[in-house]
């Protein structure tokens, strides 16, 4: 039998860092690996305004980055919150999982550990980010808008062709959030969680909400109770959006990916959502989902969509 | 019927602080203000050091806090970590969760929100918590002793006489932890969890062993399986101590109390562990639990526990 492998991540961003991944992880490389390797390749491009070097700053101008890296086969986790001006997040995160003790750090604690650790400083302010920020500034000015948006988490799972599993985010989280704030992504259980026998899941959107609810730890629980990945997501998601709205009176934005040790993938969301799969039978696609009914209709990402998104992001602030 | 309420508590030192709750309790207060008000309690009394004032320092002898509270009515959530010189973070984490973003805060960011509104500062180390840093160093110095215990969180859960629910929880972190270190106590589904309609839990130990199974939210998602208290603490617990075990090589301390909305409560343990329990038809009782053949043994704690236990608290450093 062919070896199975996979990977499914959020957003149109992680195409590329997939592309580069699956060379690797057709070449037998380990699931560590190629979710790093993939994780920072979004990371490094400028562009993507919600993650790494590029990322959209906090309230005061500031880029705060949270990266999370769990491994599937001893469940060991290291975690970021709140770290300024190093250049791939996720590389320190799973730095951290190596260690015994104290594998989740925040602030000025995780920049002490990266800088004695080697890690790249990088000021991850980019031009474009900045002028995003004045731009809202001024428009929260003039218009009284949300300041709360682009929370768009890149998050990956990754199984290779040993049959080992990984799974990693990064974000910038909210943009203009307030200094210190920390969402979902470097949780476990509500950004990420992977068991290797299980399978593993990773959310994005509102982390506020996804951690009301252990999104992702409750996705792999129904995993284990051998449901398909795709009811699994459906499940977790839409039972959770529909508590917070019965208890807490709304649900912000969710979605989330999950791919099982056979390489079976789920995605689920309650907003129009992009993401990208690619597995031993599958070349690298980008697919967009749509919440119908408490299930997720799922459609190959159109020319005309791949166009606009290039558009969108390359376009002038 | 009478109506039912309780509250359960890991260690100790949360005694005091239930004998005050209980008498709001009793005159049908509310659950939330229940548990802030115990948790205040356990955080300002000096000879507990691994709690508010008078909490072990970090390895740069500074006392970085994590805290959280959350309502098991609306599922709303309120957590910081490594936050410094305010004096009672629990009260700040459940303001933060009245918020509708932003709702975990570490660091300076912390320290500013709490700063804005209005939260009393203190330096929090306390001469006898410099004197056991300074203790430590040179036995660490002298012996190459292992850094890292005392990570004795309080954590409660509370059902009061209305039918609501709500838990929090309060630490000072592993004594030598790293600058930043944040451990489960603040984090939701790891070191806390609660659905009024279905119980709460919370845990004590090493917070990075507890995050990788998500303990507290594994707990009450048993309970809504219609599971006794007890059961789902001991199953959840041994469950993931032996995972641990098996994937990662080994498992750190760890301890559970959870409760129902019926006032039914458990309590699961992997080392000697004592907590504090009080119910409509229970006097606030200390207890002492041990683990014996994946199953939690319980008794009543015994004068000379009680006497040595304040002897130890109180001996000179």
């Amino acid at each position: 039998m062919k070896p199975k492998w996979g990977m499914i991540a959020t957003w149109r961003m992680a195409y590329e860092g997939i592309v580069e991944a699956v060379q690797s992880l057709e070449r037998k490389q380990y699931a560590n690996d190629c979710v790093e390797l993939a994780i920072r390749h979004v990371e490094d491009f400028p562009f993507y305004k919600s993650v790494g070097y590029g990322g959209l700053p906090n309230e005061q101008c500031e880029v705060e980055l949270d990266a999370a890296f769990m491994d599937g086969n001893t469940l060991a986790i290291g975690a970021i919150g709140g770290i300024m001006d190093f250049k791939n997040p996720v590389s320190i995160a799973r730095k951290l999982s190596e260690e015994r003790y104290n594998n989740f750090l925040v602030g000025a604690g995780a920049e002490k550990y990266a800088h004695h650790n080697g890690f790249e400083r990088t000021n991850m302010l980019t031009d474009r980010a900045k002028k995003w920020w004045d731009k809202r500034v001024k428009a929260i000015h003039e218009k009284g808008l949300s300041p709360y948006d682009g929370h768009d988490t890149v998050g990956m799972v990754c199984l290779d062709s040993m049959g080992n599993m990984a799974t990693a985010t990064s974000t910038s989280g909210l943009f203009m959030k307030k200094k210190g704030r920390v969402g979902d992504s470097p949780l476990s259980g509500s950004g990420f969680y992977v068991d290797s026998d299980i399978g593993g899941a990773t959310a994005t959107g509102l982390g506020e909400d996804i951690m009301k609810g252990c999104l992702s730890y409750e996705i792999v629980r129904l995993l284990s109770e051998g449901k398909h990945p795709q009811n699994a997501a459906d499940q977790a998601l839409y039972q959770l959006t529909d508590k917070l709205q019965r208890k807490y009176g709304t649900a912000g934005a969710m979605s989330v990916v999950c791919m099982n040790p056979d390489g079976e993938w789920g995605v689920s969301t309650n907003v129009e959502f992009s993401f990208v799969v690619a597995s031993h039978d599958l070349e690298p696609t980008i697919y967009i989902a749509n919440p119908q009914n408490k299930q997720t209709v799922i459609e190959v990402a159109s020319e005309k969509w791949l166009d606009q998104y290039q558009k969108r992001i390359h376009q002038p602030v």
